[in-house]
């Protein structure tokens, strides 16, 4: 395997050989220097200008920013070299490829670039440090959720997305032709990790695309989007699910901090702060009575029944003033407005709740209904008839009692990195009108 | 959170709560025994028939097999007790969920049950002990396929699946209506993992969904599986590619051993064999001279240019005959059978392989071509034309040097634990006769 920039303190003095893209070149009257990076770090190789470097200085004039080339030389150390001390001085360069001149952009000054220009050509404006530096930090984080279920004995799965029913609410799902007949694209594997539940594995967890036919064009929804699914069984009641994401994520937000808290900082000038446990929660009833109280926020009663989108964004107020923290659970929601799935007391009180991240819904957990005619009957008042009806069967055999949430990678992401779009923290963002490249 | 089966012994003389699905009641004349299981273990109940327990004794005599229940109790060692040496003595049982007496099945005896009947109520089907391990073998895996590339400065990713070209091979694709136009299923992240590579990534991978649209009903197909793809950069040939693939498989291996090797030897018969590095590697057309030479296995020349099923089989013994390996590279296939987007190098020779395991093709990979007029050259000879235009433009602005793999999750899994269908290694198999559950 390569040398990555990261190591090359450790090859003082040696014979090495070093590959990269050439960031810059700067062609000077007695010396040449190329900046060469890989995804770890840069370095300055220097060629002086000299007979003995002919063949070398030739090659260097040649090149173009944006090619990749492989070096052999040695590894200095050079003190007056900002980027990181060192210098490779090269006895040979080889050209691995060649950029064109021009390019669509400047991907290095994003400011005046359209952002559906910079989506049609996104293999470019990935190259920019920050965009670039995005997908670390969500496989970074990506990779600390799924450690920290894995240390608490839970297991990976991979649901179809291929689905022979259009179940949850056939609207907002994509058909497929599959073969002589129809199928669709999974919303969500709910049903499917709830299956797992009725199979006796107790804790899973997936992280996969869903797909939303969703003809709308806001900053925070995709028609196709990457969620981590976790379900657990054998809970007393939705207070261990919230408890269990709680503490996830703040494993995980120590971890990212850890590892790339001042990378993320220094590029994108936001603090990681780890959250503490447990979260704050309210319920819904009161959120509304503070606001007003606090903020002067006034909104009519039939609004009272979710959380408007003014309300959500004054959470982030709320969680702070009230109880210094970023998180906000939001529980005591009216039954009748989720899904039938969602548990409901001896009261008909919902067992479920929202997570209010900066004053924007990361997840909806609960409580699933595992009882098989309770289940029967909520599914009846909600009308849903023969496409859930192999649902339905899980919970005549014995189900454990069992919850779980779903959260957004992709918006966790957006909000953990202070980005304004969605677009812009997918690896390529699919919507209405996209499915460029 | 719910105390595992697994950790149980650090309870004894403790009043606690323990929560299981019933897979046994022994109803005797001065004893009821349950014993309960979590996805961790097993634990006996014990509840004497006496006039104190009456209350217990009622609601154990009612109790249903596959029903979930939670226990307050004491925890006893009990030496005597064959299942872990240790019993609860209740003094409280509450039905968590109730089954039916009657199932559709019984999922402990196997033998003489249908697989489509066990694949309609898969939920059923997983609660066998063997089935149910697939999946947690699957997963440990899975942890440790990532954990070597985490190691190794890898980014995961999370390409659509949503395209809107049917880039590869158009007839094999599903079809999916997208608002007023028309999308496809993503067949393999092939050209975006590459995509990475050209915006500064160095070294990816995914793990998620691929879709095929093929006809086909065998043991190892599926229409829908999951694929772990890996793609890295600055390579200076496609034995980086390979080495790397064997050291992570090696990697991988040893962890699932480590962890679950007595588990798979119980239940599976079967033993993890780490595969030694490197993997021992051969010339397509050497290996049908050995084939002939030690086991008589004569073929047209025709059929030489590819591995045939039977030369594959075969692939075995060789292995294990000549190099005492389970694994074996396979090289130097003729270049035009292969994807326009593997490499060939000056003499037109392929820069790819397969990986054999057992007799089992598990993967394609190669040195990709990262040179743009090489790369349109190859395109054009295939009759490839506007659905590809996008993926040329890739290489244009610099892209460097680069190979990868891709590994079937599921087909992986069933070589591992030597299962005879890949119906079975999925957690929900899709086929062309097979959308449900």
């Amino acid at each position: 395997m390569k040398i990555l920039a990261k190591d090359l303190k450790n090859y003082y003095e040696k014979e090495i050989e070093f590959s990269g893209m050439i960031e810059n070149i700067r062609n000077l009257q007695w010396v040449q220097f190329i900046v060469l990076k890989d995804a770890t770090g840069k370095v300055q190789v220097t060629v002086e200008k000299n007979d003995d470097n002919k063949k070398l200085n030739e090659i260097v004039d040649n090149l173009t920013i944006d090619s990749t080339i492989k070096v052999k030389g040695i590894l200095k150390e050079a003190p007056k070299v900002k980027m990181g001390g060192m210098e490779i001085i090269p006895s040979e360069i080889i050209i691995t490829s060649k950029s064109l001149e021009e390019k669509p952009f400047n991907y290095n000054d994003l400011s005046t670039v359209n952002l559906d220009t910079r989506l049609d050509y996104r293999f470019i404006d990935l190259r920019n440090e920050r965009n670039n530096m995005i997908f670390k930090v969500q496989s970074t984080l990506t990779r600390y959720l799924r450690e920290y279920l894995y240390n608490n004995n839970f297991t990976e799965i991979h649901t179809p997305k291929l689905i022979g029913a259009a179940s949850e609410s056939g609207s907002e799902v994509f058909e497929v032709k599959y073969f002589d007949r129809k199928a669709y694209l999974a919303q969500s594997p709910q049903f499917y990790k709830q299956m797992a539940m009725a199979s006796g594995f107790d804790r899973v967890f997936e992280v996969a695309p869903c797909f939303r036919a969703e003809n709308s064009n806001t900053s925070k929804h995709a028609t196709e989007f990457t969620s981590f699914d976790v379900e657990f069984a054998y809970i007393d009641s939705y207070n261990d699910v919230m408890n269990l994401e709680a503490e996830m994520i703040s494993y995980a937000f120590s971890k990212v901090k850890e590892e790339m808290g001042e990378e993320i900082k220094r590029v994108f000038d936001v603090d990681i702060n780890v959250p503490t446990l447990p979260f704050p929660c309210m319920r819904l009833e009161d959120i509304y009575k503070e606001l007003e109280e606090r903020y002067g926020y006034i909104v009519n009663d039939e609004e009272k029944v979710d959380l408007t989108t003014e309300a959500e964004r004054l959470c982030k107020d709320l969680a702070r003033d009230k109880f210094n923290h970023e998180f906000l659970f939001v529980i005591d929601f009216p039954a009748e407005k989720r899904a039938f799935y969602h548990m409901r007391d001896e009261n008909g009180k919902l067992q479920g709740y929202d997570l209010i991240w900066n004053g924007i819904e990361i997840t909806t957990g609960a409580e699933r209904e595992h009882r098989y005619e309770e289940i029967v009957k909520n599914a009846k008042e909600k009308g849903l008839g023969r496409d859930v009806e192999f649902y339905l069967e899980f919970f005549k055999y014995g189900c454990p009692p069992h919850g779980g949430f779903a959260i957004g990678l992709d918006r966790l992401t957006m909000l953990m990195l202070n980005i304004p779009t969605i677009k812009e923290s997918m690896f390529l963002f699919r919507g209405p009108n996209r499915l460029n490249p």
